[in-house]
């Protein structure tokens, strides 16, 4: 038995509450998030986005990586957002490991050679906040006039706290 | 005037409801769920998720990638998920530009060489399904008792349909 049979199952409902409505494929609100995949964050409610508000981008950590850059550049250049929030959260995944030790058990695990792969953990997160804004403020694809906010989640108290 | 701020007194209704809780850090339902940035899709609600139950990863297209198979290892090994689903969606940004056009606009606006890169663009989106699901089941790091499923998100009526 998988969990994918359940969320089948319960799209049921989801599609009765949802009924048929075309929105616009660009953005309401025109903000891109970038964020973790955390299960305790639903960005959605969190923020106060309505379907078709906003981007979200959700990876280990929420860091910027090229495959952020090229999503957010796809977002950016296709689809008209403007504004991007870098969105961290207290007990992280991305703070329960260090890269060496990580990819050392990984390559013995599965007998692979990873290099210098970065699996991008992090200790401090307003730090790792800053850094990822940062990487944005620096990139060449990034235009200037992109707003880019950074700001941290609190997974027990849901709330969010910007950094400067 | 920025949506951040806006989002940032959204969220103050939003601590409200949360309350203060500490939920594992491990996804209850040991379930990653990698899908698209779409502003029309919202995850939780759509797959009758609640807060906890599983890690959401998303970018353009909810195509795998080195930086989801970077989540997804991180997603399994240090958090314990043993499932992934591929969530694509009708009229995806990701099928509005064709590789080489847009590279070339970019590369003309931001005065950079970008090689070979590649923003994976897809016109069929079963077949992007397939593709990615294929991925994951070859990668060297992606244990083979991971059970993976694919499926479509229409944006129109919210109805998941897997993918065979």
């Amino acid at each position: 038995m998988s969990y994918f049979e359940n969320f089948i199952k319960a799209n049921q409902a989801y599609i009765d509450r949802h009924g048929t409505a075309h929105l616009p494929i660009k953005p309401k609100t025109k903000v891109a998030i970038i964020t973790c995949m955390d299960a305790r964050l639903h960005v959605a409610p969190a923020l106060g986005l309505d379907l078709g508000d906003a981007h979200i981008l959700r990876n280990a950590g929420g860091r910027v990586t090229e495959d952020m850059i090229r999503s957010l550049v796809i977002s950016q250049q296709q689809l008209g957002t403007q504004e991007v929030v870098v969105l961290h959260h207290t007990d992280c995944g991305a703070q329960t490991f260090k890269n060496a030790d990580f990819v050392a058990d990984l390559e013995e695990r599965f007998q692979v050679n990873l290099q210098d792969k970065n699996f991008l953990p992090f200790t401090d997160v307003e730090e790792s906040v800053r850094q990822d804004v940062a990487l944005l403020k620096d990139s060449p694809l990034i235009p200037d006039d992109i707003t880019i906010f950074g700001a941290i989640y609190d997974v027990d108290t849901g709330r969010i706290s910007p950094v400067q």
